[in-house]
């Protein structure tokens, strides 16, 4: 029996159906609603899987950005302020007439990935999409690492400058993904460019400081510019810290990178696989540690959702 | 069968023989050699094992300060920096003729923790020992997490202030033992000392700031002392940071503390409680996590050793 999955995104809810063999066999998409109210959201899911559905009583997973609870409640959302204790399962499975199993969106692009992509047959993974914010997704002796109540994985909001760091949208000083994520990049990016650092990136923005954006930080560098390969050397020390963190606390084999900075291949992944090396614990004494980009790109979150749906003992 | 433990700490090797009910039968300690070599640990742990092992062939389990593949080779230890590569578990099984095993000392001591003290049965625990550093071990679906290659829990070197922390011996800036360890709270209260806000601490100390140490502020703190009370406030937001992050990562339903720290009390749990509400993301939306005293004091990681000796798949 095939599954469907759909990824509630910032921007779309993408929706997949997987045949038995784990192969995509549909694929439908809507935007994700601008005003982001639970009823829209909920709407906009039912839209996809409806779609997909095609009369099947299918099964049907959805990977959603923000903390779930067991029983398939969206209890927090850190992007879709307006959604709190959203009982997105409940409410899915009374529209669809199927049974509805409600993840994390970093947990579901984690187990596609260990099952079907960059960390493929990984015992010991962890998924780390440097998006606007920065998700995880983490796998221990093959097992998804759900934690107490299923929020495990809020790796973003892990404060690594505690003292003097940027003000975070949840109330922190100093999260990994002030600095880390795509957005992270942008700001480093117009910083450099105000001090007049990075000229030719300038230049790619149309002149203009203010509109630099990652994409022409990763495309200078990747054209040889050494100013902006400067700013990706600060940029990948920032990500290899919070990477070092983990794998000093979960002592990882393998980091796949997902998010769609990852297109940059090496521009990204040689710094931050050179800053890693002097911030893990005892380098020396550790077998090499995989940082790796992942491979199932924007569909990673729905397969997930799909593979968890049919097999939800993961 | 009765198995032996034996823990290695910075001042004594602490052993004890573990009877099949779970008590601990007999107890030999003797100081950790100054030397900090390798030979001369290795003496040091036989003897101890020798003098409880008695003519029997028990079963031999060690907890060590640092990363220890499952090989049983010491691979490094932050605070022995004498000894690297030290094959441990062959030399002692050689020396003393029975099966030996080698563990991470928090290891030991979370496994002893969640069988016995004060996380008995909790499925999700993580202990946290505030010593000279801080050591971890991370219980996750009721199983130990050792990660792939024995070496996760080192999260005493967490960066937490990246940019201007403090220098840590690991090479490292703002790792989180340098603020929230015993030797953490000794740093911050002579900070406080020299700045003259904790009179009564520095005359508990006998009128030099810079004999200021842990103990004064606790004992201070428990008489009432207000501005000591406030250094304890400061010192359980650094503790209360770091376990913020690991929640964040491991959604943990209960936090232990160990170390000789925790003798204070609600005079360090309480500040390290509030401060943990403030600090975890959405604390509003998730069940409540237990920071509670470990309750096997000083002989946790012997019994945890042995308890692990005895039940190796663990």
């Amino acid at each position: 029996m095939s599954t469907i999955g759909v990824d509630v995104g910032g921007t779309k809810c993408l929706g997949v159906v997987l045949d038995d063999a784990g192969d995509v066999a549909a694929e439908h998409r809507v935007p994700t609603p601008q005003s982001r109210s639970g009823p829209a959201l909920v709407d906009a899911v039912a839209e996809v899987a409806r779609e997909l559905q095609a009369g099947r009583s299918d099964l049907v997973g959805v990977g959603v950005p923000g903390i779930v609870d067991r029983d398939g409640v969206l209890r927090f959302a850190p992007n879709i302020p307006g959604v709190t204790e959203l009982a997105l399962q409940a409410e899915l499975a009374r529209r669809l007439g199927v049974d509805v199993r409600i993840d994390n969106d970093a947990t579901c692009a984690a187990w596609a990935e260990q099952r079907f992509g960059a960390g493929s047959g990984r015992q010991h993974m962890i998924l780390v999409t440097l998006g606007t914010g920065i998700g995880g997704g983490i796998v221990i002796d093959g097992r998804l690492v759900r934690g107490a109540h299923g929020f495990a994985g809020e790796i973003g909001h892990m404060v690594v400058d505690a003292v003097g760091g940027l003000p975070c949208p949840c109330g922190q000083r100093g999260c990994w993904e002030r600095y880390a994520s795509g957005s992270g990049l942008g700001r480093l990016a117009r910083e450099a460019a105000h001090a007049q650092q990075i000229p030719h990136v300038v230049d790619l923005a149309g002149g203009d400081a203010e509109a630099v954006r990652g994409e022409h930080v990763t495309q200078a560098a990747a054209e040889g510019d050494p100013d902006a390969q400067a700013v990706m050397d600060r940029f990948g020390w920032w990500v290899a810290l919070g990477l070092a963190n983990l794998a000093n606390a979960f002592d990882t084999e393998c980091f796949v990178l997902g998010g769609g900075l990852v297109e940059a291949g090496s521009i990204l992944l040689d710094p931050v696989r050179a800053a890693f090396l002097d911030l893990v614990e005892a380098a020396e004494h550790r077998p090499p540690v995989e940082i790796v980009a992942a491979t199932l790109g924007e569909r990673a979150g729905a397969i997930g959702a799909a593979l968890l749906a049919a097999t939800p003992e993961r």
